[in-house]
């Protein structure tokens, strides 16, 4: 398996679409759901990668890239992802927060396997 | 102390800065710096609020939002945080991008107390 690495996104611009979330204790199907959220992002019109975490504090964030606005708006439409949010606000979260965002600058940087320093890339506009 | 909650942001438009990182194994000072560096932002003109997470795979994500581009500018340049995130590449990340954007659009939701379902709220543009 490939080392964990952050999502490589193209050139700006693009979007991104950060959810930030807080869950509420216990699984309550949520497991099975995010698992079945994440293969179906993937096979979005328009999707360009996506990143994710939670931490011991119950709070997380999930990082997701999309072309266009159209497409971001497609998504959010999506009768799975939907039916999800609804589940999500019956059961799995306490509060959670979207922002959708025009990708205007992305840098990136990766150790190189000889570890000498090296500096950061920019994706340019 | 208040329940964890993602960061209550304005109406957009403003900015996200999205930092997402792998970390290698050990501290090796990281711990003191990410909290220093999360009191420093705090206190940068223009910051309106931030979410952080880290996940046992090792991949973290920092959201911080800025009320325009030139504050972005203004963080990204301080001298603290440079340091810093020279330190980022030689000690304590395998990898990490940035992706700075526009925030266009804001939605919240938090668990009502009397546990009733509630629809999101939208800030509007």
């Amino acid at each position: 398996m490939e080392a964990k690495r952050p999502a490589r996104t193209p050139q700006p611009p693009y979007y991104s679409v950060v959810f930030t979330s807080v869950r509420e204790e216990g699984d309550h199907g949520y497991s099975e759901m995010a698992k079945e959220m994440a293969e179906l992002v993937r096979s979005q019109p328009g999707f360009l990668g996506s990143d994710e975490c939670r931490g011991a504090d119950g709070l997380g964030i999930t990082v997701a890239y999309f072309d266009t606005e159209e497409n971001v708006k497609a998504w959010r439409a999506n009768a799975s992802h939907t039916v999800a949010r609804n589940l999500g606000r019956e059961r799995w979260y306490k509060s959670y927060a979207l922002h959708v965002a025009k990708v205007e600058r992305a840098y990136s940087w990766e150790r190189p396997e000889d570890s000498e320093q090296s500096e950061e890339s920019e994706q340019p506009e």
